[in-house]
């Protein structure tokens, strides 16, 4: 055999987080790496406050590194080789006795946006520096809590038999309706991009029975408002045999393991609005309430809406309800002419349908329902809202195949996370958002 | 609080799998769903071979039901009532004494694709009915496979300490070089779809350290081969402090994994290519041959191939070596002027690149390396290679905030699937591919 290629050596190696030292014993020799968030000069003594994606370390500088860390902006990029001390400050736990510093990375002195969140920056500042905004630890815990919730989601379906599935992004006729899709030249035809996974996932539930996806999609709507993007993270399911009461049990199981494990990690427990305005326990109690569109209406009308059955229901009027049901609840059996195609009618009153949204207050954050799968039936829906079944000509022949009653739900992530943190504003719950007026970076 | 609407009752609900029904005690009642793989009349008794997603059980009819199984054609939805009893059959541990067949849905008698496998189909006709060729379990195993490895990797990731990010797919300049992006009209600009998360993995680096993303990209190669795809699904990380050689630790050990996961699934013992040509202690003993691009050429050169310095591996030279080295292995250390701007040079021989392939044979899976993160050698990099720093300022500007050495890697997902499976085509490992003339179903 060939030998191997060799590395080179390096001893500008890591050996802790920052949140690893206080298990050390005092005395242990480590080398940590992050950026100075703050230095501070006192005479004889210095002390840089060294800050990684996992907390922040007080670093006590004297002699020649004290020299050299004069010179050292602030946010550069360093390597502190030191002894983890026992230290008289009372916020930190330990610190770090310095022997040496190495720059990896000078941070320049004038930079966009100021991570120790000291001068506050507004939104498009922060977005056009996104990676220096995430400094900030309040910043970055929103990405974390985000990474570790879709993690919790997975594990959830994984648990409830779902496989995970991968649908295309790029489709070649513009389902759904289709009026608020990109389009673009592949090859020598036209091409979209997908909306949702919708049409994919009920032909997928043929033979895989319980399948979900999180990914991205794409909704090419000129509009411009603090709950809407148009490059979303949409978390999908589609089950056969089960109902959308099924679903909706699903959703609210999954619901309440997200919100206690955010109670149990504590990140934002002292300034998070959801668990100061509401308890945890009022918050999992679960069934949420299931609230019929008609019993919308009668609200609605008690407090003066103007809103008649079929009308769908306005951003004043979810509002309006969002005052009386103020935390997770659902609006179900929706008008069947407010719902696409592929929804089934409720047997005992076919003008309404088998679906939900699950709101919080007046956000909708999950849509779903029973599909219909007798094939006829879907085509005198595409017939009464005027699509073509020729346009979906590859998605009814499915329907022929032995179909299984199925059901199933999209969840918007990024608006999950929105109501999840109490943020006002959705960009602020994703890495770089793409609106009307956001392509870059 | 006003009450909450009710869930229509419904008797045709599953209680098991058919996976789960030998763990059952002789007489249990259970309810399972399914399409009817088979079905035999012999007189008196009939059999209806029942498969969902979980397995076949063979369940028993006489008098009416088997009266009326004469009349539902193979592979329609059914749920079936009955008793789990002791068998004659060899092929089964138990089966079921039918009480009641209820028809969910019946299947046309002429169908495109033969799910039971005894008629072979071409994989055109195979793809245009995926849904009812995955009813075939050897295909819905590809997926199921697939679903369950994206799953060690993510677990592999968070134990490692990387994020989870999100990156835009839809991006406004045509990053590394651009040649190969989809275009179209985003807004009143210019949108591109991404060809991987490269320039945002590395920007957040800077404050998140380790970040990983499992995402859909996009390229617009007008070539047809059988391994490669439009749309893929790519396997991405990005860590700071980390070299090369530590992202190659990462893919072997990532490798070793999802090889063990897969030798003790049992999913493809006996068919499996890749298990029967080798043993699996020699596809996981660890770490890898890690050969030089210097010593390929020698290796090239010896076997009669004209290759010089600073010419990419052809198709056919990488044959070559894959005869060599039929296993897994590293190409290393490649010239410079082969790789993107970003990547680092070698200080003991800047012609060189601290760079990465990992082969299986001559299919290559995971291109890693180094990053530059001097800003100064990214712009002369850039100029090098003929593109505009202009083009790059949103990226180049992150690098002056104390930006971390840095190292990652991108994994052709789909492609990994094809070697770990044995697959021909890398058509097989997708549920609905995309190349230069198929965008749908």
């Amino acid at each position: 055999m060939t030998p191997s290629a060799q590395k080179e050596t390096n001893s500008n190696t890591r050996t802790h987080f920052t949140s690893q030292l206080q298990e050390l014993p005092i005395g242990s020799e480590v080398k940590v790496a992050g950026w100075i968030e703050d230095f501070r000069d006192i005479g004889k003594l210095g002390f840089i406050l060294l800050r990684d994606v996992t907390g922040l370390v007080q670093t006590v500088l004297v002699g020649e590194n004290l020299q050299k860390a004069k010179s050292i902006p602030r946010q550069s990029n360093i390597l502190i080789t030191g002894v983890v001390q026992g230290t008289k400050s009372k916020n930190f736990p330990i610190e770090i006795k310095v022997t040496e510093i190495f720059v990896f990375s000078h941070a320049s002195l004038s930079l966009p946006v100021d991570p120790t969140g000291r001068v506050e920056s507004n939104l498009d500042t922060r977005l056009d520096s996104r990676a220096l905004d995430l400094r900030n630890p309040k910043i970055s815990n929103i990405f974390i809590l985000r990474s570790n919730i879709l993690r919790i989601i997975r594990d959830f379906f994984s648990e409830n038999k779902f496989i995970e599935v991968n649908t295309p992004k790029i489709i070649g006729s513009a389902s759904e309706g289709g009026s608020n899709l990109f389009s673009f030249n592949y090859f020598k035809r036209k091409g979209f991009l997908a909306q949702s996974p919708q049409l994919y996932k009920e032909q997928l539930v043929l033979s895989l029975d319980r399948v979900f996806e999180i990914a991205p999609y794409f909704r090419a709507e000129n509009s411009h408002t603090l709950r809407h993007l148009n490059e979303f993270l949409s978390v999908d399911l589609e089950a056969a045999y089960l109902d959308y009461y099924d679903i909706m049990n699903l959703m609210e199981e999954l619901i309440k393991k997200i919100l206690v494990y955010m109670r149990d990690s504590n990140y934002f427990d002292n300034e998070n609005p959801l668990f100061k305005e509401n308890s945890l326990n009022d918050l999992i109690s679960i069934p949420f309430p299931k609230i019929s569109y008609d019993k919308c209406l009668d609200e609605l009308t008690s407090v003066g809406e103007k809103v008649t059955f079929g009308d769908d229901l306005s951003d004043s009027s979810l509002r309006k309800l969002g005052e009386k049901f103020d935390k997770f609840y659902f609006i179900v059996d929706w008008p069947l002419n407010l719902k696409p195609f592929y929804i089934h009618e409720k047997e005992s009153n076919p003008a309404l349908s088998k679906s939900f949204d699950l709101q919080f207050g007046h956000l909708e954050l999950v849509s779903g329902g029973t599909r219909q799968h007798d094939v006829s039936k879907l085509k005198s829906r595409l017939a009464e809202q005027g699509l073509s079944a020729e346009n979906f000509k590859d998605h009814l022949r499915v329907f022929e195949w032995g179909m299984p009653p199925h059901s199933g739900s999209g969840l918007g992530f990024d608006r999950l996370m929105m109501v999840l943190l109490g943020l006002n504003n959705i960009r602020e719950a994703v890495l770089y958002p793409r609106d009307t007026s956001r392509i870059s970076p």
